[in-house]
């Protein structure tokens, strides 16, 4: 939904609050409300039915994302991705959006949720993806991100457009290193497009050329859940949905919970009666049955050890390929920045000569002598612009590559 | 340790590195190591008595902060903060160093430990500092992050340069929402500079002009710390720098700890025996006693609840001043932008209608034509790439100043 270019955007929006208003969710996770008054609308709207929500403010546009709950939200937290594609690539806007992750802290039924949502960096073309390496950094950092803020929930919820299909690495990346599940996979009962697709070619918004290698459309928007270690909480069950058991009675001072994925489903294309669809992506709606259990459950990391080494060292290996890469950018944009700067300090030179009465007469005419001083202003603003960007990747893409050794070493290290 | 700009900066690291050996430390918290070279020179000579150790890579220059410790390092995660000054500030460097707050977690006897290490903004001018509502955003996001990473950890240790002096209200935000406490307040035996003052006038390296006002000098580098709530882990004493105590037999499966700061001491202007100092700030030194003891201790958040709704409602009301101001600039810049633009429109048309012959000769001379044109080719770049920059500036600030405000309605809706 983006201002002034978004086709119909006003009366999708208006779509959207009224279909969220009449299915009464318990939670609703939006990205791309590039527009904050498209939040207030939806905001004002909504206020009977999901009197909490909050909008997480990031970057030149905005991060886009926002959450309208049933329940109380209890505490927030944004964490904006250190790689974001590039500030000049206009035509990929993706930079301007300080795409990032948002936590939001619930408590319901007396059990903890930690709901994340978030939206990665776009694929613009998959046989050259000159953005893999910032899209796994991005998983990489959602992952640890997680990981670190989780330990007190006792369930944790992350929806988005991920904008990985569900074989990428990255997304074995974030499953393996979090132990998310993935609803689609899990759920009990499916209805929606094929393969629980939610990039369709039936969707008038989306560009069907891209989806020529899919026919059936592409899987990259995603609801993941898991249940983390021990707690000691009231007992409480709930549905993401709906509450469907009651409550049973508080045996244990320490237990867990399950999650299973009762229902998953999604939009088809059109709005139900209309005739344009909601957005360019299909929603994705999941009924969560939440349930105490006796002992702990399992380790979900601990069984997926092996295979978590060898996603890990393919994530490691992409990204080092993207660290060369911003390493030779980095060196070409500093080479040019340097040789604008001796360009430069020639002309100045020459430029004195002449004042000096050093040569005859001046050896070009002004005009071009002006033209070509302000060029090379120009070049070696922008070299310098581009060399202290490619800085930043580099150092990002280092400090990721290095984690995810450390953490390969560790894997290595365990029985 | 700037390079080339810093005074005598490789004697300095080699002299840090011979005291650290000697020492013998348990955890060392370092920042301002910008160049990542001095950090390896650092890493090999310490590889004997601090095995494990960090470096935190961020922003253009780095965020200068690595950690070394004789214990293992079981994870990491870095935190750039959404504010960090402004990058046409060259004369104060913070924006391209990618401020931030790094994570370790490690497991010492038994015991699990958040360990942040930190370097909010420097204070440039104490009667009108313009960085201040960055500095606060900083340690609003710094105290936020703390608390939603540390809810697993049985002990949280912060360390660094926070550059606010011990009664301002970043200082007192952040001791206020995360419950630390201040080494140097709680230690029973001190030993160092008066005051715990850690930029001193007796040190060469200081600007004697800034000191003026405070002639025994300043506060501005903390050991804070605490334990947090209930956990159940294994039994373990220890000290940060000795452990003090045998372990005691395990009694209870839910309990908690107590840490108590021994003794504090900082550096005293010189290096013993050199005739320069480590650094121009004082190093702090802590000696930390951490006992696990039958009961959870008493919540600190709870008691000081009036206490810190004062302080979040004073700093978002300094967020606010900061919020109007980069509104303002947002604005003027934006204004400029569409000024450079109609200014370049107009020349546009002039040139056009000369070259279609509408006009019968060229009003302006070709030089001067030329130059404006460039001008405001500037102008037009500059004034854009400002006003981006507010736009994040803006949004950042607004999204704190909205997160204070759900803060103290919680804070208020408590009994």
């Amino acid at each position: 939904a983006i201002r002034y270019l978004s086709k119909r955007r006003q009366q999708r929006v208006r779509l959207i609050g009224d279909t969220l208003r009449q299915e009464g969710f318990d939670l609703v996770l939006l990205q791309e409300v590039w527009s904050e008054q498209d939040y207030g609308e939806l905001k004002g709207k909504l206020a009977g039915c999901y009197p909490f929500s909050h909008y997480f403010r990031s970057g030149v546009i905005g991060s886009g994302l926002c959450v309208f709950s049933r329940f109380p939200i209890l505490d927030t937290l944004l964490y904006q991705y250190s790689l974001n594609g590039y500030p000049y690539m206009l035509q990929h806007g993706d930079w301007f959006c300080g795409k990032s992750v948002g936590l939001v802290v619930m408590k319901i039924s007396g059990i903890i949720f930690n709901v994340y949502v978030t939206h990665l960096h776009a694929e613009y073309c998959r046989d050259k993806d000159a953005y893999l390496p910032h899209r796994l950094v991005q998983a990489w950092e959602l992952a640890q991100f997680i990981r670190h803020t989780s330990k007190a929930a006792d369930v944790v919820l992350l929806g988005g457009d991920l904008n990985m299909h569900p074989e990428d690495v990255g997304i074995r990346l974030l499953r393996g290193w979090t132990g998310l599940q993935d609803a689609f996979a899990e759920a009990t009962h499916f209805e929606g497009c094929k393969n629980g697709c939610t990039l369709v070619p039936d969707n008038c918004f989306t560009d069907k050329s891209e989806l020529l290698p899919f026919p059936l459309g592409i899987r990259i928007d995603y609801i993941l859940y898991k249940v983390t270690g021990v707690s000691a909480h009231q007992l409480g069950v709930l549905g993401v949905r709906h509450c469907c058991d009651p409550p049973c009675p508080l045996t244990q001072a320490i237990s867990s919970f399950t999650v299973k994925c009762e229902e998953l489903k999604t939009t088809t294309g059109r709005a139900p009666g209309m005739d344009i669809p909601f957005s360019d992506h299909e929603a994705v709606m999941a009924t969560l049955h939440i349930q105490r259990q006796g002992q702990p459950a399992g380790a979900t990391l601990g069984t997926a050890d092996p295979a978590l080494a060898d996603v890990v060292t393919e994530a490691r290996a992409e990204v080092g390929v993207g660290l060369r890469a911003a390493r030779r950018q980095r060196y070409s944009s500093g080479r040019m920045a340097v040789l604008a700067l001796l360009l430069l300090l020639l002309q100045a030179a020459a430029a004195l000569g002449t004042l000096a009465g050093l040569g005859a007469e001046q050896p070009f005419p002004k005009l071009s002598f002006c033209l070509l001083a302000f060029l090379a202003i120009g070049v070696l603003v922008l070299a310098t612009g581009l060399h202290l960007f490619h800085t930043m990747e580099v150092k990002m893409l280092h400090g990721t590559e290095e984690q995810m050794w450390m953490v390969l070493r560790a894997l290595q290290e365990r029985p």
